[in-house]
């Protein structure tokens, strides 16, 4: 590599960070990729983590790792504080400067609590693999709890489980927490049933899933009805604290309340001192350019892009790694000399979401499914997703073994809640 | 079970105290598991977590799982503060007390500093799996420093690795680190070669291994020379710091120090008042029971066993496997009303380590063997040894991958250590 080459920056290393660095390779470009985790996470199944269907590890892969073929790749372990555009620099935390030609800031985003941030050490959200592990020794915990604790009413605390927020997380989450119960734990406990276990899922808006086509969410309702899930819909939170959770009026008693409602994107844009949305995004050019700076690019959850009738790309996997591959193109059109700037447009490729082990709802647009075909296509494309053989092999092997034992492997209670800022369970 | 039948408490499932739930299943008592801990934990293979090659989940089991088809055993997590040997009640933290009509102390060892606990910030021990992965985020973030580190002699720094102690666990450690940097990560850096990362191992004693024979000692020796490991032998360790390592009376500067040295029992000695050897064990009894109490057993790593050549019983997973079947075996002959107490006695199994990914000593009293034959042997008995299809398929398939590939699927910087009350790096 030509040390006058280009130098692209990426910063992050998710879904639409690593297309953007895949689809430069062989191109006569530098490229550092800065990530402030060392691993690269396949976020569709941290709820797998989170109820301790599949291993830390089974879903995260190391990004040097992923690139280390690629040679005109560096990766850096850093934490990103700002961007001086107009010395075209990257900041990091540790006084660092690292200078760039073309900028990507594909930084994601975290669960958001609309103004009550005081709620996140009662309900944790799920963006990170430390946010999975959390959930997990919460929800094992309370099990633990449970099986020590005399009091009848106090054991019914331990017992119920509420998710708040049904979006495909929200409802994937409920729904394997109750298989939890009802299925893997069924012989574990001698002083409660788990089938007493009570899992209540809360959602402001009229139904669960919006993305989803009303026929889709109303089976999937059912779904999660047969597996003894309570869905409370126009409901809107109004408090949590470690007592339970208020909500339509009423205040729940719960040791276990979880957060999937609501994301905000990265502080990327206060970095740029660009214009963005209510929920923090940039608001990006038809190129997904930052206004006034063609030289930086803003891609993935942190992106605000809209669709031609208006609404937004949607803030999944897909739709970044088309943003990514976009990019990439973009960089190598300008290489070439092309002025030609051709806007992105987004190609929707279905939405899915699984309901326990037997049920699922697939959306691609020209088809819809449900139940146990939709289930199997859910299962056959999330591993298709995953990177390399080794990691497809390892969960496939913990899905056959759920699926025919009921047994999951990963029942961890890990780290002192103490060490990690939370609240003492 | 009547609720009439004798209750034996069992505190700690490690080996010998699971071994002790597990030969007492079909007998008249009812019996109760105390563990802090929710998970069974295969020690043997922790090192191995420690350094990227096993998923956490693959060398633990949840207690209450592997247990609950036992329907006389209830399991409790709880932590364990004091035993009243007059009421016959274990005390737990929370104020609770349990009471019991015998007892079964299981509660193992901790990694121990010789006086020096202000060590151990600088230099972790590996004992539980928050160490292990402590340990991994250390040299896996020492890499990542080394990367981002552009003054050569703090490289240099980040590239050195201390192992003190050469027992199984130091001499598998520093084994695995070396082979990790030019196996595992040859391909992964762009700003150093990761051939000159260096690996020492520091003893105080004449020779490494020295539980194994002098001969099987000398070979390992040779492979860990052979993979690139220095070892330095006769030289205490005077000091450990932030910047490094003081042994012989010289200064070694080192970012990543990790101890592997001495281990001393849990407090188990304190709660009973008993007399203990040097390192913290219950002088116990011929048959496993505390001095003045009959009914109170300890085993495994906080029990004092001699052999009849005055040997100790060696801390390893056999020896306490031996010891909870016999305190089973005595738990049912004095059901039966059988008086005569035999003595424990241990039957030698033999010892096994392993070097890298080619070598391995083994010896089983009959017959000692060393290379590939030894390394496969310690392979085959280590699957065996695994509690289940499921993780004896996953530890496989982890070993193969990294067999033929040479990457190592775990390699995950999880925690902060701000968060962990370590240093932070």
């Amino acid at each position: 590599m030509h040390p006058d080459a280009q130098h692209v920056v990426i910063v992050g290393a998710g879904f639409g960070g690593l297309e953007v660095a895949r689809y430069l390779a062989n191109t006569a470009v530098r490229i550092t990729v800065i990530d402030r985790r060392n691993h690269h996470l396949f976020q569709p199944l941290l709820y797998q983590v989170a109820t301790a269907a599949l291993a830390t590890s089974e879903i995260a892969w190391p990004i040097r790792s992923l690139l280390r073929k690629q040679r005109n790749v560096t990766t850096f372990l850093g934490k990103v504080v700002g961007v001086s555009s107009q010395e075209r620099k990257v900041l990091l935390d540790d006084g660092e400067a690292i200078p760039f030609d073309t900028l990507v800031l594909a930084t994601g985003a975290r669960h958001a609590y609309f103004g009550h941030d005081e709620w996140e050490p009662y309900a944790p959200g799920l963006k990170t693999l430390e946010d999975a592990t959390t959930i997990r020794r919460r929800i094992l915990a309370a099990f633990e709890q449970a099986e020590r604790e005399t009091d009848k009413v106090e054991r019914g605390e331990f017992l119920t489980f509420v998710v708040i927020g049904a979006g495909p997380t929200g409802v994937e989450l409920a729904g394997t927490i109750a298989e939890l119960a009802r299925d893997t734990l069924r012989d574990d406990f001698r002083n409660f049933d788990t089938r007493d276990v009570r899992v209540v899922l809360i959602e402001a808006g009229p139904r669960i899933l919006p993305g989803f086509s009303d026929n889709l969410a109303a089976y999937a309702h059912r779904a999660l009805t047969d597996l003894g899930v309570e869905i409370k819909l126009g409901q809107a939170v109004s408090d949590c604290d470690a007592g339970g959770v208020e909500f339509g009026g009423q205040y729940l008693r719960a040791k276990t309340i979880l957060w999937a409602a609501g994301v905000a994107a990265s502080p990327a844009a206060e970095w740029l001192h660009a214009p963005t949305d209510r929920a923090g995004r940039v608001l990006v050019e038809p190129d997904l350019t930052v206004p006034g700076h063609a030289n930086i690019f803003v891609i993935g959850d942190t992106a605000h892009v809209e669709m031609p009738d208006r609404k937004l790309v949607p803030g999944i996997a897909p739709a970044a790694k088309q943003e990514g591959r976009y990019v990439a193109e973009m960089i190598k059109a300008r290489l070439r000399g092309d002025k030609v700037s051709r806007p992105f447009t987004y190609k929707n490729v279905g939405s899915l979401a699984t309901i326990g082990k037997r049920a699922a709802v697939v959306d691609l647009g020209w088809i819809k499914l449900t139940g146990r075909l939709a289930w199997w296509i859910w299962g056959v494309a999330h591993i298709y997703f995953l990177i390399g053989l080794r990691h497809r092999l390892a969960v496939a092997l913990s899905w056959l073994w759920i699926y025919i034992t009921g047994q999951r492997s990963a029942r961890l209670i890990t780290q002192d809640e103490a060490k990690e800022g939370g609240i003492p369970v």
